[in-house]
């Protein structure tokens, strides 16, 4: 049995759902592949709570429902106490680093966390779009001088493994293309204004539905969008893309007229992000609400869907998409991607 | 520069291919990689040739493609000399099984080539299904004894990596359901059918396309569907399926007017393969022609593509797709489980 000891940062949606499924899936975890995950550290905005001989995720998930930090809990708690100085202080052998995506203000924390435990020779986990987007090649490089690693498939479409596929199943090939659909949100709300759904009766039901944030232009404007082909490409296409140089539009210009009036054509608008490597070796990045013809691939997913098409030399057109009706499997590239580096 | 010493059994369709790819991909493999392919010995159902220096393969390619067999070569080849001589005579790093698919007759002589290479301590790379249908824990268990890799990528979907998905990204969930188009040919034909052509046309059609087989029983009665289901039960929910417990249907039972109605009713016909998880643990295997409804993701493949669908706890339902023109993809695997075991 070979126990590994986890640090959590960041107990929003993501991190919660994360405390479940080490909780319902430990024992299945250990039975099959002989590895316990002992949870030492947690932290939230108010505080963290550590304790060396391991945290009751299931209670950290249940406080965190009751809308209170964990710096609060009793005997292990400290209130106030910033994430980074739990990273520093914690003997730990991997950090799953799940903080708001930032992308405005130079991915902090979430940057800082990454270096840290790095730097402190932890591998890495985390869905967090911002450290990457950022610095994708320096976070690599420290990664590789200090001998572990980083691995960050929840960055891009979810649970979707788009980031594995890529990387490893393309592997030998030259990919000159890749479209995809990697925000759920725009597609959730183009769908209903499909349905001729007003713009804010669409925004209304995805917030209901949780699958728009308090401040929706993240989405809407195709940063977030953008933000997953830039990884994309620098992760698929080996090219150091940078986010200032992707063509972005967001699905806001958009009237519910335009979008029912390509149903009835037959079209169906989905926010693509694409991007085309030039015979240079550079690229085309590019993210735009377009009306895909009812043929195309893309142009199937439902409204909790997602999609990447890789466009190959030798393994012909790859095409993958999730069904992904809540945030679980978003949450659980986490425990995919420490699989992944321990099995 | 790691030099990998290859063996290559079989030149028929992807065997050939295959020799184009490391010609042609050769000097990019030792650039991004730094893995040298040095093919150090070739059989057909005619001869062998083998040349410890490396023979060439793109001249291996042009002589099959002559109809001429590799042991008519000039001083490397050696007539009538059976493949198994060649595997137990050479020493190689890795073998490359691409002879002819034949589970009626144990699968050989394919099983023998896999098990003699894994016996000499070499590594094996397949997409011929019939060793790992006949044999697929006993392959693994020797292959674990000898402390070599066997991959098989292959065996299922063509060029779609659908066991590297099932087997390295679902891992930590549990897959409940699975459902393929795991083959081509029947739904190119269907496709035909349901465009009004009747199945002598559609059969001719695809016979010019080489989609379909001189003896095309084996796809059209199901049996490949049924084999590529039995390695996907067996790789990704780890339970020890049989050919025989295959409940199969071949699509020669339908009548074009059956394909033409559903498509009038909205539903495509595909050979479809699936599985579902009983709550013992055990499996049902079905492979039947089944109209799908429209919305159904493997209702939109096209003409040359295959599709599987993961049903799963976490990871909630994932999807995948290729479209392959020609059998290059298919070849490639060859190169991509090469890659997955030395990077």
């Amino acid at each position: 049995m070979k126990v590994i000891r986890v640090l959590l940062v960041g107990l929003g949606n993501l991190g919660r759902r994360f405390c479940d499924l080490i909780a319902n899936k430990g024992p299945e975890l250990e039975a099959r592949y002989g590895l316990c995950l002992l949870l030492v550290g947690v932290a939230d905005s108010r505080g963290c709570a550590s304790d060396p001989t391991g945290l009751n995720p299931a209670r950290i998930a249940a406080t965190k429902r009751l809308g209170k930090s964990v710096g609060d809990l009793p005997d292990v708690g400290r209130p106030g106490q910033p994430a980074a100085d739990l990273i520093a202080q914690t003997d730990a052998d991997l950090l799953c680093e799940a903080s708001p995506v930032n992308l405005s203000q130079g991915a902090e924390p979430g940057l800082t966390h990454v270096r840290m435990a790095l730097e402190r020779g932890m591998h890495v986990v985390t869905p967090n779009k911002g450290p990457l987007v950022l610095a994708y090649r320096k976070l690599h490089d420290l990664a590789a001088r200090r001998g572990v690693q980083l691995r960050f498939d929840g960055t891009v479409a979810g649970g979707l493994p788009a980031l594995y596929i890529g990387q490893r199943d393309l592997r030998g090939a030259t990919v000159y293309r890749i479209e995809a659909v990697p925000n759920l949100c725009t597609g959730y709300v183009l769908e209903l204004l499909a349905d001729g759904l007003s713009w804010d009766e669409a925004q209304a039901r995805a917030r209901e539905e949780g699958v728009l944030e308090a401040d929706p232009s993240f989405d809407l404007e195709g940063w977030d969008a953008a933000a997953k082909l830039v990884i994309l490409v620098n992760g698929v296409m080996n090219f150091p893309a940078r986010l200032e140089d992707v063509d972005r539009t967001g699905i806001t210009g958009l009237s519910g007229a335009d979008v029912v009036a390509a149903r009835r054509q037959g079209r169906v608008y989905k926010l693509l992000a694409t991007t085309d490597r030039r015979p240079d070796g550079s690229v085309i990045m590019r993210v735009a609400p377009t009306p895909l013809p009812g043929d195309h691939f893309l142009a199937h997913l439902g409204r909790k869907q997602m999609g990447v098409v890789y466009h190959t030399d030798i393994y012909g057109t790859i095409m993958a998409a999730i069904d992904e009706p809540t945030p679980l499997p978003s949450a659980a590239t986490m425990l995919r991607d420490i699989l992944d580096i321990y099995i």
